[in-house]
C-alpha cells in the first residue's frame, strides 16, 4: 500500500506531478518573513526529543488540543514532553481537514521518514523512532541542520528596531554556516502611541540611540538611524502590524504637536490616524530610497480572552479575524500618499480575512508601475489562511485580478525548525493548480512558459528582494 | 434509467457511498433546533394532502414562487391546496440550483416513496398519488408518525420564557410516543427593550412569575425562575437571536437605572449595549451552572419589506442577510466575560452571512477550554446557507480552523414535519466531503476514525448535549 | 494536437456539450450595458490594427501590463501601435489564470480565425497576421461589421441625461444596419450634489431643457422631461452607480431647502441620504411607470491614486472593490420605500465585491412580488468578477437563493467592439456549470427543462426588458 506522505501527495494529476518534479521541488528556500529567534540560530540549539521542537510556542497545536477537549497540562502545562506528545496523537491522528494534519505528515516524513500519519494508535511506535533517531543522529536535529538540511538559501527573521542585531552579526560572522540570515526591521512599537507602555519603548529607543527623544524630529531622526542599522546589518525588508489600518493627512507641525501630546496623554482617533499615517509614510519612504521591501500585515484581533492574556501573555492562541471596517480607505490613502512623490517601496499586503483577497487583488492593480514587476504584491495565504483552500483562494484570486508569474510566493511566518516543509506543501499546490487549470484546456501546456512561473513563485521572485 | 432520488444520491464516490451506508444512513436524529409547534405534536395532527404540509409557514417556498412571478394568490393566498401544488411544480421543476429542490425530491421519496422530481408535467399524477396514499394510509401522516417514521429520537422546540409548557408536559405525559420533546430557552423578548411591546410584554412576564417586575432585580428574579421552570421541564438549551451583537461593562447599578428608564423612554445605543450584554451575561453564567448549551443566532435583517410585513407580518420571506458590522468586538468580549469567571456555557454560534464562516470558526479558537470538547462551537450553516456548498463550506472551514470530530452537526430549524430528510441530505453531504478527501489522498482511509467521526458529527456529539 | 480554442473549449463534460451546441451557441445577443461609444457606430469607424482595438481605453489590459512591470510608454504612452502589442504579448502569454488570457484568446480566434494563443515567441505572426487580415478586408473590421457579425440582435449604450442622442437617431434611421441601438438614462450627476463640478453639470441640464433649475421642483421636472425625451428615443433602462448607497425619509420640503442649499454649500451626510434617496425614489418611479428596468451599480471606489488620476483623468485603471461597510440597509430600505407605492420596477443589482453575492441574493427575494417574474436581479458578474471564478459564484449563490432561470444574464460593460465573445464566454460557463451539476445528479436531465434555462439565462429574459 502506498505510504500517506508519497511522492504524489496533493498532486492530482500528471502535468501537476511533471510541473512539481521538473522545476519545483529542488528549488532553494527563500524563507523572507518568519519568526524564528536569532539567538536560537547563533547558539545552534540541540533538539532532543520531538515534543521540544512541537510544542513550544506552537500556539496553532495549542488551540486545536483545546478544541479538542485535552487538559491545558498536556498543552502548555506541566506534563512531560513524552506525554504531551501522547495528548497530541490523539487529538492529530482525527483532525480531518485540519492544516496541521498534513503539516504533522510532512515533517515527520523529511526530518524522520516516517510516512504515515500519527494517531493513538501508533503514537508510542512514533515517539520511541523519533527519540532513538534524535539520540543517534543528534548533528541531524540542531537548529542550523534542520536549516540547512531543509535547503533553505535565505531567511529573514523579525526584529525590534532597539535589537542589537548581535546574532545575526554572530552568524553571519561564521563560513561554516551557509544559509544567509537577514533581519527585518519590525517597528510597530514606534507607531503604537496608544499603547500603555508606549514611553517607556521610547525611553529605551532613546537610550539605544544615545539621544532624547522627546520631539517628532528626535524621533525620525532614531527611526532613521535604526533603518540605517539595520541595512548595514543586510536588511532589505520591513514589516508593519496594524490592529486597524489609520489614515489622515497631516502637517508635520501637527504630528509635532500630537507627539509630545501623546507622550503623556490619551490621543484621538483623528490624532492617533495622523500620528501614524505620518510615521508610517516616513519609514515607507525610508524604506524605498534603501530598495527594502515593506510588508503590511492587518486584519487581525489579538489577546480577546482575557483570562487568558492575563495568565499567559500574548501569542497564547486567543488571536482572530477581526470585524468588518473600512480598510481600503486608510490603505489606498497611505499608497496613494506615497505613490504621488514616488516613494512607493515595493510592498506586501496580507490580511487576516479570507474574504479580503480579491478586495486586495483589485486595490494593488491602482498602484502598480512599470519600473518595478509588480511593485503592490499580494501576500501568500497568511496564518490561519495557510492552508490548502486558503493558499488556493488567495492564488485563483491574485492570478485573476493581477499578474500571477510575479507573485512573490511563500513564506513560513513561523517560528519553528520543522516549518520549512511548508515550502514543498505550497509548491505541490501551486504546481497542482497549475496542472488542473492546464488539463481542463484553461492553459496550454507550455514548457518554457510554466518552467518560468513555477521558479518565478517558488523562488525567482523572492530572491530578487535581496 | 436510474430515479432522481437514488441510493448513491449526492455521494459522489466510493469511500463516501461506504461511510454513509456503513456509519450514517441508520443513526438516529437529535433535532436539537427546530420550530416545530409542540401542539401540533400533542394533538397529533392529521394531514390530509401534501399543500398542507408544504406550504403552511414554508417561506421558503414563498420566496421562490414570488421570484418565480407567481401570483401570491397561489402562494399565501385564497387559492386551493391543489391550485397551490400546481403553481408550485411548475416552480420548483425547473429551479436548477435551489437546496428546495433537493428538499422536495428527498420528501416525496421518503414519504411517498415518489423519487421522480416533481415537474409541471407530472404535478396532476403525483397529486393524486400523494392524496390517495394520505387517504388509504392517514396513520402514516400524522405530525407524530412523521416524526416516530423519521428515526427521531430527540427534537427541541423554540419556546418563549413565559410559555406554559403544557404541550411538552402533554407529549412526555405520553409513554406511547418514543421521540423525546424538549423546549429551548428564547428570552429574546426578554432583552429586546427597544421593542414597542416590551413594557407589555414584561407585564405579561410578570403575570406568569407571580409578581411584579419594575426592577433589575426584579427581572433577574423572573428570568432566574422561568429558566429553573424550563430546565425543570427537561429544557437543555437556550437560543438567542440578535438583529445586531452589541456589548458594553456595566456594573448591576447603571444597568437597574438603565432598565427602569427603558421600561419608559427610549436609550441610547450604549445603554442598550450595556443592558443587553448585562441580561445576556447573566443568562448564560445560568446555562453554564445547569450545563445548559446556549445558542446565538445572528447576521440576520427582519421584515426589510415594509409594505408586506403591514399586511402580512412577520416570517412572511422577507428577510436578508444583514448588512457589514464589526460583530467581532461584542461577541469576543462576551465570551472572553463569560471566561473569566469560568462561566461560559457550551456555546453555538451561527451567522446568517456565509462570510462570517472563517472569521466564527478563529473566535471559537479564542475560547476553547479544555473540560468541555469543543466548548465554542460554529453551528451548521444556517438558513439561507443551509444548502449543499454552504454546508460544505461551512464544513471545510471549521475543519480548517477547528476540530471536526468534535462539531454537534445538524438541526433543521424548520417547523415541518418533512423536514427531518435535511438529516440525511447534511449526512450525504458530510460523508462526501469526508469520501472526497480521503480519496484525494488528503486524510488516511481508517475505519475507526471515520467511524467515529461519522458518529460523532451524526449523531454522538449532539446527543451529548443532553 | 487540438488547438487551444477549441469546440470544446471550458465545457468538460458531454452534457455542457450537448447543451451549448444545441441551445446556447447560436442565439443572437442582447448586450442590455456596455459603454460602446454610439458616435463610433453612427460613423462606422474603421480599425486598421489590432492594436487599435485592443489598448484604447482598456484599462483592464493596462492593469495586468503596469503589473508586470511594462514601462508606462508601451501602455498608454508614445509607443507605436506595433510595439504595444509586442509588449502585450510578453505579458499576455504569460497571464495564467487572467480573464483577459481568455478573452484574448477568444477574441483573437472569433474575429481573425487564430486559435493559438498570443505569446512572445508568435507575437511577429500574429501581428502580421492580423495586419494582412484588417487590410485585406477592411470592410470586416468596422465597428458595424463587427457588432453585426457577433450576432448582436440588440445593445444599450450609457448615456448621460444632457445627450442629445444625435447619434442614436442617425443609427436607428439607417435600415441598412440591423441590430438595435438604444440609449441609457444614467443621471448620476443629477445625484452628485456633493461633486464640485454639481452647479456647472446643472447649468448645462438647464440649457438642454430650456428653462433655470434653482427649486427641487424645477430638478424634478427637468428630471422628467429627460426621461421622456430618452424614452421618446426607445431608452428602456437606466443605470445608477453609486460609491456609497444613501437612503433616509425626507418629506418634499425638506428635500427643496437641501437641494437650493446644496448648490451653493457643503451638505451633511444626512442632508446627501435625504437628498439622494429622494430623487433616486422620483426617478425609480418614473421608470417603473414607463416599464423601464433600472441599475444599480455600487461596491466601487474609484481614482484612488492621485498621482495617475492628475495625469490620466478617470478610468484610467485606478478603480478598487470599495471597503466594508452596510449598503444592505440603505438599499432595502430603497426597495421598501417603492414597493409601498408599488413603484419598484424591474431592477438589477450589481455589486463590485463578490462578498456581496448571497446577501444581494437573499436580499432580493424580499423584494420579488408576482406580476413580473424575477423582478428584482441580481445583474451578472460585474468588472472584476467577471471572469470563470466570478460566474459561476455569482449564478451559483443567485440559483441556491432565488429563481434561476430567471437570470437576465450576460452583459460586457465594455466599450470595445470585440467584447462580445464574453458572451460566448459566459454562454460555455453557464452550460458547464449546468452539465456539471446534472451530471454529478444533482439535476436530471430534462430536455425540454433544460432549454428554456439556457435560452432564458442566454437571450430570452434580457429580451423580455425591451
Amino acid at each position: 500500500m502506498c505510504p500517506f506522505i508519497n511522492d504524489d501527495f496533493v498532486l492530482q494529476n500528471e502535468t501537476a506531478k511533471k510541473l512539481y518534479n521538473s522545476f519545483a521541488k529542488d528549488l532553494p528556500i527563500i524563507d523572507y518573513h518568519c519568526h524564528i529567534i536569532p539567538e536560537e540560530i547563533a547558539k545552534n540549539v540541540q533538539f532532543t526529543n520531538i515534543s521540544d521542537i512541537w510544542f513550544a510556542g506552537d500556539h496553532y497545536k495549542w488551540r486545536l488540543m483545546r478544541a479538542a477537549g485535552i487538559d491545558e497540562k498536556y498543552i502548555t502545562g506541566s506534563a512531560t514532553p513524552k506525554e504531551k506528545f501522547m495528548a497530541w496523537a490523539k487529538v492529530i491522528g482525527k483532525a480531518f481537514g485540519s492544516p496541521l494534519y498534513h503539516w504533522n505528515c510532512l515533517e515527520l516524513a523529511r526530518y524522520f521518514g516516517i510516512y504515515e500519519p500519527l494517531t493513538e494508535k501508533n503514537a508510542e511506535d512514533i515517539w520511541n523512532k523519533t527519540t532513538a533517531l534524535m539520540t543517534e543522529y543528534p548533528e541531524k536535529f540542531t537548529s542550523r541542520a534542520l536549516i540547512t538540511n531543509s535547503n533553505v538559501e535565505l531567511l529573514c527573521t523579525t526584529d525590534d528596531p532597539i535589537d542589537s542585531l548581535e546574532w545575526h552579526k554572530l552568524i553571519a560572522s561564521d563560513d561554516s554556516f551557509k544559509p544567509v540570515v537577514l533581519p527585518s526591521f519590525r517597528p510597530d512599537k514606534i507607531l503604537d502611541i496608544e499603547k500603555k507602555d508606549y514611553k517607556e519603548y521610547i525611553a529605551k529607543l532613546s537610550a539605544v540611540c544615545g539621544f532624547e527623544i522627546k520631539t517628532l524630529d528626535n524621533l525620525i531622526k532614531a527611526v532613521d538611524a535604526r533603518i540605517d542599522y539595520f541595512n548595514s546589518v543586510g536588511c532589505k525588508i520591513a514589516d508593519h502590524g496594524f490592529e486597524k489600518l489609520l489614515y489622515e493627512d497631516a502637517t508635520k507641525d501637527e504630528v509635532a504637536v500630537i507627539f509630545e501630546k501623546g507622550l503623556e496623554n490619551e490621543l484621538s482617533f483623528e490624532e492617533l490616524s495622523k500620528f501614524k499615517a505620518y510615521i508610517l509614510v516616513h519609514c515607507a519612504t525610508r524604506y524605498n530610497e534603501l530598495d527594502w521591501t515593506m510588508q503590511y500585515h492587518f486584519g487581525c484581533i489579538r489577546d480577546v480572552n482575557k483570562k487568558r492574556f492575563d495568565t499567559m501573555g500574548v501569542n497564547c492562541g486567543c488571536d482572530s479575524i477581526s470585524g468588518a471596517y473600512d480598510f481600503v480607505t486608510p490603505l489606498s490613502r497611505t499608497l496613494s500618499k506615497l505613490s504621488e512623490t514616488d516613494s512607493l517601496p515595493r510592498t506586501i499586503l496580507y490580511s487576516l480575512n479570507p474574504n479580503d483577497n480579491t478586495v486586495i487583488d483589485t486595490l494593488i492593480g491602482c498602484f502598480q508601475c512599470g519600473d518595478k514587476a509588480v511593485r503592490v504584491q499580494h501576500g501568500s495565504a497568511w496564518w490561519f489562511n495557510d492552508n490548502l483552500d486558503g493558499m488556493v483562494n488567495q492564488m485563483k484570486s491574485l492570478a485573476t485580478q493581477s499578474y500571477f508569474p510575479g507573485f512573490v510566493g511563500m513564506l513560513t511566518d513561523s517560528r519553528s525548525f520543522l516549518s520549512y516543509t511548508r515550502h514543498e506543501y505550497f509548491r505541490r499546490i501551486l504546481c497542482n493548480l497549475l496542472g488542473e487549470q492546464i488539463e481542463k484546456g484553461y492553459f496550454p501546456y507550455d514548457e518554457d512558459i510554466l518552467k518560468d512561473i513555477v521558479e518565478s513563485i517558488c523562488y525567482k521572485n523572492a530572491k530578487a528582494l535581496f
